[in-house]
């Protein structure tokens, strides 16, 4: 984890802030989401291709620990980890850091696949899906 | 126009606001977003419903004049009035004042109906809505 | 816990969904936002008021558990209980329900206390505050 | 204007997308927002700094002309112009265009200065920040 390949980077925008002067706690998320989008664009199969092929793949759990906040016009360093995923359900890890490697965020978060409203198995719906994870974490391998 | 039946009324929320102390320029605008829902359920035909008939009423144009900010913790009080409205687009007028008076933005908007990303007239499409406009219109007359 | 006193409701507005048709995952975690502001009225504190005493309560951790989605225009029902209070820092717990009873997330935050940038007791640092807490507590023991 | 120099880039991220499938209208705004601090960038006296400096500089006005959505993941052009700069306001006119340069949006904003809350002359209170203004409108000139 954390080589360069793996890292989403942006700015910190000022109507991401609040009035403490720093990101508000919700936009880290936003933040953790564009990394998730930018992971599967990363994996080889949009997260886009896999909405249009009618599966989407919501939020079932979340854990934020903020360490340091981030500042209007910082750049905010995202890292993000597959620690487990098993054709029907994803568990990721991440790490927000400054420019200057300063941690500022731990995270976790789960995530299923849903179809027409359904849990379903990826790995039997969408095989061309479940193939890019699973390259993708043998590329990965810690 | 101003009359306490047509006043939406909300308290700015401490994640709408940025690092100036005050309400972002956006949120006034999201809140003008929630005077029209609040003014199609005074009209007497929800947007919601008028969304699971099918119908979307996108905004075509927005022009918003900033008088004075709106803090933390204050109440705005929205007023909302129907300009012109012809069955296939309405203009709307709106102020945001203080609890004390003190007016804060004045705004337009403009708005169409789709239906399955066309463009539509309610009259001939959804002839319920467009009575409702027009009782209300009437029952408003300044 | 739960009783009608400590519920804060308020329904999804439109520009807190998503493309999935469901508010955003980061909307309800704005709306434990407001739930803590409303619980600080409650214990007779207003967090406006802290802030303007100096003092600010940011958010430590953040743990949020997504059963079911809540839809636009549908009405929230948070409650919100103080789980641990030391005078230093603070542990909430948190239910989202719909009307009907349906839950739709459970959550968990902690939250610390900080003056001019430093963590601080607030029972040294603003007396009345904790005073009020203490009080809140008692009167709500479960 | 449109130049590439002065074009600002960014992708539509899923939580700026509403249940309409495409960018909630206060995205764009945003957006504009973004433009303006990349373009004080352009000018060689960031956002930041000017801030830093005591100087705010707020929306006054903003009009924006909706023509096509911009739907997630899509890249939006922004591009910026400096229409007036008089030292104590100045007027800014705005397009977003796709990637294969469909007009989505038009729009013009106006601002002004604000010290310790007063509306100040920037070119009396902050002169390095004038002379960019002027230095950048005379590179720029249509």
């Amino acid at each position: 984890m954390g080589d360069i390949m793996n890292t989403y980077i942006r700015k910190c925008h000022y109507h991401e802030t609040d009035q403490m002067g720093v990101a508000h706690h919700t936009s880290y998320i936003k933040w953790l989401e564009e990394a998730r989008i930018f992971l599967m664009d990363e994996i080889g199969f949009s997260y886009k291709r896999m909405e249009e092929a009618g599966v989407i793949s919501p939020i079932v759990s979340i854990t934020c620990n903020y360490k340091m906040p981030i500042k209007f016009d910082e750049k905010a360093y995202i890292t993000i980890h597959v620690d487990k995923y098993t054709g029907a359900k994803f568990l990721l890890s991440y790490e927000i850091r400054k420019e200057d490697g300063t941690l500022c965020l731990t995270a976790n978060s789960s995530h299923c696949f849903l179809k027409n409203g359904q849990v379903i198995s990826i790995r039997r719906e969408l095989k061309e899906v479940d193939e890019c994870f699973l390259r993708y974490i043998e590329n990965n391998n810690d």
